[in-house]
């Protein structure tokens, strides 16, 4: 029996939505948006997304209309009654109220503000310009948008059939994942993947795979739409847009050398426990412990999200140490291009000697690769970011040179201002 | 949006019925149920079902009760009046009206005959007595139940995910075997997998997987319901219970001999063109040939369904040009334990010399091995024959003695009349 009203109402759609609400997002997001709106809510700043990966002519898989309604489709979204009703009644790491009746104010009434797209040489420059709480909410639904338009530019061309054996394929390649993983029922794992997700059904899928897979060794997903709809639990603390910000607005050398602990100064305000996880390698990870100030010892955790993780987290014991306080209580969090057989590395090498976390992200939802012709699904290394912030150019350098960004003489005075010396080069797969 | 009303109607179903149509069968038992009934109406017969793989005891994964709720089932079914309309007016193998008047009226009142249904040494003994034209109609519908049921018994503790991965698993399976098979546009195969399926669904799923992927390569299915329901071609001609029951009323040794000739005397008044396939293998297909009367060597082709494929299909172009017949125009119809690979090693071997085909049966509709631990939905040998007719047993010898059929003296008494010497044995895989 077809419903008729279901297929009526289907067809007035006049597109097919890749976002559909304001909480398709990753949790941290809402987290660092609450922080800027309290302490930098009338800070200017330019968003863009940037493609690393050039070989993928986007201009040539993606049309420029259907682009632009999917992303008009986005400025129409509001936050829904059920969504508010759920950020603020629900418990986040066992807080309640966590997000604030003035910032669920705002972000009740909150639209996304315009955005500026061109085509330069095979690639969308997409832009984005204003206050900084407003223009930061692009960042997920822009990336999700991009990557999913180019799944469906993929799959356009396939009939029904071999676009069931597609996700079939895909289905049982994150199953023998989940097989692999389950051997160790001591591991712990998160879905960081919304930003570059094949789609969002197959994000929804792959969550609900880990959920019946991994069974308490799954424990949540950064994805606050699909947290709220499949009753899992919100993951995510801070990125690196903070210190990449406030580092932008330091008005000399000196300010900005203190700029990334002023973010984790206002950022201890607000939060506590879990929350409390420091994100280190945003201007070199060992410059930044060796000068940080001694409250951030006692923070529950660091997050590992560049450079050699097992070198990265060696630092972080060490410092640990240093400082007197016992790694084996540490939350070390390993977020960066991570696949399962990296997982079960890192969990055999650190478990015991810390407690190691995984954030999962683009091998978790979106490991399309070698299942169509020229690999032409595999996932291609996008990102958006913060490029300027009250005027000035912002920097990020990370403890792999592949990752650093900025103007050439910026990142000079940022290396120098951090101490970075030598670093050791990372191909950077996703 | 939910349907209310199809929740509320598909709870009123008491079980979830296997087989849901009487042309939820194969097209051959059609065209040789008009046969006997035009000629040998009123013969008893006694059809039981056989699991040859006794390692498989049936009485411990399926439930009596259940079985039987599915057996009273197929008793409630009536050809429906969209069933006849389809079985008269169309076309097979470019013939109308292939159905006449008489069959039909007869067929849209058939209820089929009760059965008799006991536990014996984990299996179960199922077997149905009565006229001819009413029991063979349970052969196809008491396997597809038997083997559903045992699918059903196997994926019972089953989680969602894990099941919708080893679904995933087993269309990747098949994909991959379409993908072999569309490397020789020259074939022609057909589904024969109705019997030993792994579920109706999943039928209807490889059949439509074939209908993409093989493109004019795949001819068609021999499962009524779904040629009717997909708009294929219903394929098939007759099978080997013509000549066991034939041969079983003979009177004497000269009637024996002479029985399986009969059957097709009786076949090409009513049957031409590509129906006109001899099935020598009943008895021998080496004597079967060297006797045949000259009438035969003129039909269209020939179904190799036991022994050596490849030995078998030479016998029998030799034969054909023994009798001034040209090899090249003749179909040979391949259809014993295929899988991909023998399949084009068969095509690659005969294109050209004949015209060959084939009927694909266990390995397309229920290649489940490997999917699940101790293989526990690996298809299994189970077959449902006339065990008796009119008083006398049957006997089949086959070109295989691991298929052979029937009590020990008759045998010998079948393999002296048919001058049948040694044989050798061919593990029966399904």
């Amino acid at each position: 029996m077809v419903d008729i009203a279901t297929r009526v109402y289907n067809h007035k759609w006049k597109i097919d939505p890749i976002v559909r609400s304001l909480i398709d997002t990753d949790f941290y997001k809402l987290l660092m948006c609450q922080s800027v709106f309290h302490n930098k809510p009338d800070t200017q700043v330019t968003f863009s997304l940037i493609n690393r990966t050039k070989s993928i002519r986007l201009t040539d898989l993606v049309d420029e209309g259907e682009l632009r309604e999917q992303l008009d489709h986005i400025r129409t979204l509001r936050l829904t009654r059920g969504e508010s009703t759920w950020l603020r009644g629900n418990t986040f790491y066992g807080k309640r109220q966590m997000f604030q009746s003035d910032f669920m104010e705002w972000f009740e009434t909150l639209q996304l503000p315009p955005y500026h797209l061109e085509k330069r040489d095979g690639q969308y420059e997409l832009t984005f310009e204003g206050s900084w709480p407003e223009v930061m909410m692009w960042e997920i639904p822009a990336l999700a948008v991009i990557m999913e338009l180019r799944s469906r530019a993929v799959m356009g061309p396939m009939g029904k059939f071999e676009l069931q054996v597609l996700y079939a394929r895909a289905m049982t390649k994150l199953w023998e994942k989940v097989e692999h993983l389950r051997a160790h029922p001591g591991l712990r794992i998160a879905d960081f993947g919304t930003r570059r997700r094949h789609s969002f059904l197959w994000q929804d899928w792959c969550v609900q795979a880990m959920t019946e897979g991994l069974g308490k060794s799954f424990v949540g997903t950064s994805n606050c739409l699909i947290a709220k709809n499949r009753d899992l639990e919100a993951i995510g603390t801070n990125a690196h847009e903070l210190p990449m910000v406030y580092a932008a607005l330091a008005k000399d050398d000196t300010a900005l050398a203190q700029s990334p602990y002023q973010v984790l100064a206002d950022w201890q305000q607000e939060h506590e426990g879990n929350l409390r996880i420091i994100l280190p390698d945003t201007y070199g990870t060992k410059g930044f412990l060796e000068n940080a100030p001694d409250w951030l010892s006692g923070w529950t955790g660091i997050r590992i999200d560049s450079g050699d993780p097992a070198t990265a987290a060696e630092v972080a014991i060490d410092w640990w140490k240093s400082r007197g306080e016992d790694p084996r209580e540490k939350l070390v969090i390993f977020s960066d291009g991570l696949n399962e057989d990296k997982i079960i590395d890192l969990y055999q090498q650190f478990q015991g000697r810390v407690k190691p976390s995984f954030g999962w992200g683009t091998l978790l939802t979106n490991d399309f690769r070698g299942l169509v012709p020229d690999d032409a699904l595999a996932p291609f290394s996008l990102v958006c970011k913060a490029v300027s912030a009250g005027g000035q150019p912002t920097v990020k350098l990370s403890d792999n040179p592949n990752k650093a960004m900025g103007p050439t003489d910026q990142v000079e005075r940022y290396k120098r201002v951090f101490g970075v010396g030598e670093q050791t080069a990372q191909e950077v797969v996703v």
